[in-house]
C-alpha cells in the first residue's frame, strides 16, 4: 500500500496561531481512498529547515502532499525549495500567468507584479488550475515517487485536491480498479447505541469497510468499497447501506456532503412546504442556516429573531400571560412562537425556538443549556425539550442542530 | 534559543479522525515562554516509525514535547519507545502505581492489573504527577537535551503543562528572554493597499517583526518581539502598533482574538447603544454572530429575516411603492428597512441589509453579489453598496462582514 506524507508549511503553525485542519481533512480523503498516510509534518518558511523536511519525506513516502507557501511573497518558498530537491528549474508558465492576470483585471485591480511569482513551475511538473484562487498547484514525478503542492487556505486545498488530485491519484494507482467511498450522516442516535446497532457488521466487514467518525453533533459512517469497476463498487455500498439505513431509520439523514439545511431544503421544495421561524436563543442561526441554500426563497418565508420579550409579545405574539406564567424558557412560549410565526408570516410551519445558551442567563430548574424547540404546521404541534452541554456558540449549534432535525422528521410525515 | 520539537502520536491523528489542537496549543504557549517551536510531527503508535521520528526529533530540537501514548493499552508505546531509544530501563514507579490505583477504588471500579503498565517509568527520569487522570507524564534528560512525554487527552496535557512542565522548563532555561507576539486585525484595505502603507515598515522590520496573514474578509498584522523581559516586548510592540494605527485609522478594528461582533458588542454596551436587525439576503447570520457574544441580549433586541417581498412591506414596514420603483434589492429598499425596523424594535440603531446571494437572482444591472447595507441612528442614514465576489455563503459571510464593521464605524461617531 502507498505510504503517504502530509507536509503543512507556515509559520503561523509553529506560533500555533492557527489550528491545522488540513492534516486532518487530508488524511480522512487520503485513506478513504486506500492510502496509508504514516507521517504528518510541520515546518516553518525556512529554507534550510524546508528542504530537510522535504528530503525526509520523499525518502520515507511514496507520495508526499503539501500545503502552503504557493503565495505571491517572498516568504513562499515551497516550489523553489522543491524545484532545488529535485534539480529542476522554475519557469514561468504561461497560462497560469494569464490567469493570475486575468484575475485581477476581471476585478479592476492592477495585479503586483510579485503576484507573477504564482507561476513559477518546476520544469516537467503538472500544474494543478486553482479554481478558487491565484496559487497554482504542482505535481512532480520524481523517480516513482510523487511531490504534490497544494495551496494553504482550506477551501482552495479541498477543491484543488476533490477536482484534480483525486483523479490524478486514481489514475495513476488504481488503474486496476477503483475505491469507492460514501458517508452516511446520523443525527440523534448516541456513539455507543450506534455502535452497538451495528456491531455485528462492523465486526464482520470486509469490503466495503465500515468506519465510524464522531462529527460535531453529528456521527459519519463511512464505506469504502475497493472494487475491479465502478460498478460493482456501487452495488457493494448499496447493499451495505440499505442494512444500515433499515436498522437505523430516519436518524441517517442524508449521505455525503448532505447537510441538514440541504435535506430540510429538498423535502419542503418536493412537498410544497414554506416555513417560518421564531428565533430567541440562537439568534437567527437556523436562518442563516436554511438561507445558505440556494434558491431557499422558494421556502423560507422569513422569520423573527425575537432576543427580547418585548419582542416575542409585540411581533411575535406571545401572550404576555404565558411569559408571566411559565417564563421565556419554557414550552408554552415555544409552542406559543411556533403558531404565532406559522399564522402570522403565512407559513405551511412554524418553528419556534427558546433556551439558555449561556455562560449567564441560568436559574433554578433553568440550566445552561436548556433548550425548547417546537413545531406547528398541518400535523399539529409538537414541543421538544433538550438539555445541551458545551459553550454558547456550541450550544447555538447544537439547538440549530437539532431544530433543523425534527423538521426534517416533521415534513417527512406531511 | 532553545529549539523545539512537538511530537504528537495516535494512529487517529493519522486518520484524520481527530483535529490535532494540541500541536497549537503547546506551540502558542512555548512561544510565549521565549521558545522556537521549529517542528511538529505526527506518527502512528507503531515502533520503529515512532522510534525513527523521536530519534530524528532529538537531532533537531534541543527538546523535544510528545503528547499520546501513556495510555493503559498495549498500543501505548510512547515510553517504551524512549526508554529504548535513549538506553533506559522502565521500571515500575511505585508512588505512581499507588495513585493509580487509588483513582479506582475511589471510584469503586476494580482496576484492570493493564493499568498498572501506566506506573512504569524510564529510570533516573522525573515523574509529572497527572491530577485529571491516571497517566503520569515523564521528563527524561539525555545530554543536554530534554524529552517531555504528556499525555494525549487536551485537558490533560494542557493541566499537566501549565502546572508542571512550564515551572520546570523556567527553572532549566531561564534567562532566555521572551517572545511576544500580537495581532492586529484590519478590515476595509486590500491586501495590496495594506502592503504600499506598511512597505517602508515592512522592509525596515527587526525587532519587532511584521507579518501580514490574509484571512477570510480581514488582514491580520503580526507583530512579534523578542526581548529580554516581558515589559520590554511590551514597550516594543507597543511602539510600532502605534504607528501602524496612526497610519491605518478604523481599519484596525482590533487585536489578538477580538473579532468583529465582540468589537462591535463592547462598543454598543459601552455607549449604551441597542440595535434591531432587519435581514434579507443574510437570512438572520448578522443578528447570529452578534448573538454569538456572552450578553449580547443587553444590546441586541432582535430581528426580522425578511426574506419574502410580503414580509419587507408587512411586517418590516417597507412601503410597496419603493418596492415596486426600485426593486427588493435598492437603495431606498435597504434603507427603509433600517429605519422601519429602527423605529418599530424601538432600538437605537437600525440595519437593513438587501443583496442578490445567488447563484440565481441576477438581472440586469444587478449581478449576483450586489449588496445594499443601510444604517439609521441618531447620526442619520448612510447607505452603502458592494458587490462581493464569491459563493453563496460566502458573499453572506463578506456581507456580514462588511455590516458589522459599518455598524462599529457608526458607533463610534457617536
Amino acid at each position: 500500500m502507498m505510504i503517504v506524507e502530509i507536509v503543512t508549511t507556515g509559520t503561523e503553525l509553529l506560533l500555533g496561531q492557527i489550528i491545522n485542519t488540513n492534516s486532518a481533512w487530508l488524511s480522512q480523503q487520503l485513506n478513504a481512498l486506500g492510502f496509508n498516510v504514516m507521517y504528518q509534518s510541520t515546518v516553518g518558511d525556512n529554507r534550510e529547515r524546508m528542504a530537510q523536511v522535504f528530503a525526509t519525506a520523499l525518502n520515507r513516502a511514496d507520495i508526499v502532499i503539501t500545503s502552503g507557501g504557493l503565495g505571491p511573497t517572498l516568504g513562499d518558498i515551497t516550489k523553489e525549495v522543491s524545484a532545488n530537491l529535485v534539480n529542476r528549474k522554475l519557469c514561468q508558465h504561461a497560462a497560469s500567468a494569464a490567469k493570475i492576470e486575468a484575475y485581477f483585471s476581471k476585478r479592476g485591480i492592477t495585479m503586483p507584479e510579485s503576484n507573477l511569482r504564482q507561476a513559477l513551475i518546476p520544469l516537467n511538473s503538472i500544474v494543478l488550475d486553482n479554481d478558487s484562487g491565484t496559487a497554482p498547484g504542482v505535481i512532480i514525478e520524481e523517480n516513482n515517487k510523487v511531490i504534490i503542492h497544494l495551496p494553504g487556505p482550506p477551501n482552495e486545498l479541498k477543491a484543488m485536491f476533490s477536482q484534480k488530485v483525486i483523479p490524478y491519484l486514481q489514475e495513476r494507482y488504481f488503474s486496476q480498479g477503483v475505491i469507492l467511498s460514501r458517508v452516511l450522516r446520523v443525527y440523534g442516535i448516541g456513539e455507543s447505541s450506534l455502535e452497538a446497532s451495528l456491531q455485528d457488521l462492523v465486526e464482520a466487514q470486509g469490503n466495503p469497510t465500515i468506519a465510524l467518525l464522531v462529527k460535531k453533533s453529528e456521527i459519519h459512517i463511512r464505506l469504502t468499497a475497493k472494487c475491479k469497476d465502478e460498478c460493482e463498487a456501487q452495488t457493494a455500498i448499496q447493499r451495505i447501506e440499505k442494512i444500515i439505513r433499515d436498522r437505523l431509520g430516519d436518524a441517517v439523514f442524508g449521505a455525503d456532503s448532505d447537510s441538514l439545511e440541504m435535506v430540510v431544503g429538498s423535502l419542503f421544495r418536493e412537498k410544497e412546504l414554506t416555513v417560518a421561524l421564531a428565533e430567541s436563543c440562537t439568534g437567527g442561526l437556523i436562518s442563516s442556516r436554511l438561507t445558505d441554500i440556494a434558491g431557499s426563497s422558494d421556502y423560507v418565508i422569513g422569520g423573527i429573531v425575537c432576543y427580547s420579550n418585548a419582542i416575542k409579545s409585540n411581533f411575535v405574539g406571545v401572550p404576555n400571560e404565558i411569559l408571566e406564567n411559565y417564563g421565556a424558557v419554557s414550552e408554552p412560549t415555544a409552542l406559543s412562537m411556533a403558531s404565532n410565526i406559522r399564522n402570522k408570516f403565512g407559513a405551511s410551519i412554524g418553528i419556534g425556538v427558546t433556551g439558555i445558551a449561556g455562560p449567564g442567563g441560568a436559574v433554578a430548574d433553568k440550566p445552561v443549556g436548556l433548550v425548547y424547540i417546537a413545531i406547528d404546521g398541518p400535523q399539529g404541534s409538537r414541543c421538544f425539550r433538550f438539555e445541551f452541554l458545551g459553550k454558547r456558540k456550541e450550544i447555538k449549534q447544537r439547538t440549530s442542530q437539532a431544530a433543523l432535525f425534527e423538521l426534517r422528521r416533521y415534513a417527512l410525515e406531511i
